[in-house]
């Protein structure tokens, strides 16, 4: 694969453009059309790397790339799980280059979409591509690409019922993750689920002038910073009733087998430029976002947000927010136990509306499994270190329904690093992971049997 | 004057409407040459009506009108000031007809300025052109429009002491404030003064995944929220340390005789469509307005505010909070203490940037002088009604500094109504008060002597 990807360098990267460039992001309607033309894009880079059948669906929301090969219907076969829709690129004035204008500098792609998850699919239809071409594939390759999952795959498990059996598969492959660090390869063999919602408090039915009114009617801005300041308690804990019910608490033994990955908390804080962390009391930083659920607020939004001063007493407020969920915990119960919550700490001079937003369950992967072996074996040899297990707290929300309806495991090759500040301004994706990841993948299928 | 409005009304709007439609916002720089735009536009007017002299004054910020009509040396002389400056429009989706293309409708002006302050400036030009048409002018009339009121004067003070001799009179006629209602006519005898500034939250140098720092980095959404919560307390007081040091508290007589103007609690909750209002414990809605300071959030944002769900975990957030001060507070004092504060409870894991925006002192007016009832005289006559003494809860930054440069009082004779909604979108001035105020201004300067 090595002399391969040498070889074809430059048309990957023209291929990968060519799908960077099209604006698919899922959350805003108005980019409808380019999740169409997006599809139909990568669908036909399948077919070009060999699929025998490869075609955009229809879903119940954006369409869903699917292509397949099979080799030989005894084969094992291997579900190629990604996304190509992105998250929405605000705050612009912060990139430095145009999201949708990928370029290469400094060792690295820059635009939206460049790791997560365009550059870390492309990887896998280029594996598939040389393994083809090469006369070296020796399993059946089914290619199932998204185009909801950053806004929670709100269709996708209907349409996975619904095509089942075409989907059977002995193992769902997903490069959508990240690795510790360029020296420490890793395996992500967990991730959290999560649950998103939107709180609007409403005031009065109009601005109000807040010099008429200012001290006698309750400002929804002050009444939301109240009610989300009561979200966390002192210890770090989240305090909606009933949050941590189903948490499993992990024994000290397996805490101390995580605890093994490498944590340095200055370099931590440098990198983020703060002076202290802040979490739940008891658990370490890699814990907190490991085996531990979290809440944050996501965006908040009220009154005058423009440039200089206007006085107003604002109409209403509104905050989006995440909770992380660590495995046991069901997105769809966490969800309703936080809109009860925050409606019954809503005090009378407001009224509040909660909107669902999207959620999605934790799991687990097994450590045991040949394919975790034939993953590991692989990055060993590729990386030459040996990668550590991990826990992700990120979420990918489909795939514990991937795990239950097709009843098979997912397994996370993930090639990000935490330096290429997916979902915010200046995405990027380092080349040599790209490529280092399309090796990764190929002799994936070379180790596994 | 009744008669002169009957004949000239089509004239008065069309001219009104040509000021009404420039876009001075003196919040935003990019409408710096609206500002000059309006500011000739008004000095147009003002020569028209019969000015001696009128033109646009540089001023270290947005140009100053002004304008005068000296008939004799030895006649009182009133200054008339206002401001032609407005209000940002946002939210824009909101507003029901263009913010700055008036119309007639249902008896009321629409638009941006059709009150504030434009409408009502505008009447005291018209008045002015009455009494010298009719040759009934006795006094000596000053005319001073700024363009930053709305951003807290900050040029005026230093252009009014450096034409201190130039702005010689004894009397500051005002009309930028609002009556009870249409049928309790009111002078306004005191205003709030106004501390508004804008506090940062700053956490992590970047946006960050939610998912891979959730829980275990300081949210800065969550930080400004807990501080923003802290600043008011559970008696609806003003936490910050020294806030209440030089509020006068008023003698039970004093709220008594105050306590007069007429209040319904279930009209005024119905008007707003709240449930329930809430404010400093022991006072009345219309105590805490007029007499009691109090903290208000007039905008918020961090974080991913656009459409449907995106996660993050945000680099920082930003509140805009003014705090409406009563006399004997200094607006310089209270805005030191404030950002002494909002600094001191920062917590670790975050910065905290502080912008001073704007501020004004308070001030009160005397209500037995000739010149107050000169115009309880001409406001009886208008509208059938003498009109209570009433204190406004809203700002004129720039009044207490005239009282105190040149040591004369204002005098507000406000027709605004808080239907019009100055402020916010939708904003509207109504046609029987825009002329109602003509006629009783004209009736001022009658009985004044």
């Amino acid at each position: 694969m090595k002399q391969y990807i040498e070889q074809n360098k430059d048309r990957f990267l023209e291929e990968l453009f060519t799908i960077l460039r099209i604006p698919s992001i899922s959350a805003k309607s108005d980019h409808k059309a380019d999740m169409y033309f997006c599809a139909e894009a990568i669908a036909d880079l399948l077919v070009e790397a060999g699929a025998d059948e490869a075609g955009v669906c229809e879903t119940m929301g954006h369409p869903v790339v699917y292509g397949q090969k099979i080799i030989d219907p005894k084969a094992k076969t291997v579900l190629v799980y990604g996304h190509y829709d992105v998250q929405p690129v605000e705050p612009l004035e912060k990139w430095h280059t145009d999201p949708f204008e990928p370029v290469v500098k400094d060792g690295a792609i820059w635009g939206r979409g460049a790791n997560d998850d365009k550059g870390q699919l492309f990887m896998h239809i280029k594996a598939f591509e040389f393994l083809l071409a090469s006369g070296q594939l020796r399993h059946n390759v089914k290619f199932l690409f998204e185009g909801e999952e950053e806004i929670g795959s709100p269709s996708l498990p209907a349409w996975i019922k619904a095509h089942k059996k075409l989907l059977k598969s002995d193992i769902c492959l997903v490069s959508d993750t990240t690795m510790i660090s360029e020296k420490v390869p890793s395996i992500n063999c967990g991730m959290r689920g999560l649950s998103y919602l939107e709180v609007k408090v409403i005031g009065p039915n109009k601005d109000l002038h807040s010099g008429h009114y200012g001290g006698a009617v309750a400002n929804p801005i002050q009444v939301l910073c109240e009610m989300i300041s009561s979200l966390i308690g002192p210890d770090g804990r989240v305090t909606v009733p009933g949050f941590y019910d189903d948490v499993v608490e992990l024994s000290r033994a397996d805490r101390k087998l995580l605890s093994k990955a490498p944590f340095d908390m200055k370099e931590y804080k440098e990198f983020l430029g703060v002076d202290a962390l802040r979490g739940e009391k008891g658990y370490t930083p890699l814990e907190r976002t490991g085996i531990r659920p979290c809440l944050d607020v996501c965006g908040i939004y009220g009154g005058y947000t423009g440039e200089g001063a206007k006085t107003v007493l604002p109409s209403e407020a509104t905050a989006k927010i995440s909770m992380r969920l660590v495995p046991n915990q069901r997105s769809s119960k966490i969800t309703k136990l936080f809109a009860k919550h925050i409606k019954s700490i809503a005090p009378k001079c407001v009224k509040v509306e909660v909107i669902e937003r999207e959620g999605g369950d934790g799991f687990l992967i097994p450590l045991g499994s040949s394919a975790y072996k034939a993953a590991s074996r692989a990055i060993t040899e590729v990386y030459g270190i040996e990668p550590v297990p991990s826990r992700g707290g990120g979420s990918i929300a489909v795939l514990a329904e991937v795990q239950k309806i097709l009843g098979i495991d997912p397994l996370l090759m993930g090639f990000g690093l935490e330096r290429d500040t997916i979902h915010s301004p200046n995405e990027s994706y380092l080349l040599k992971q790209f490529f280092g990841g399309m090796e990764s993948i190929a002799k994936f299928y070379e180790y596994w049997d």
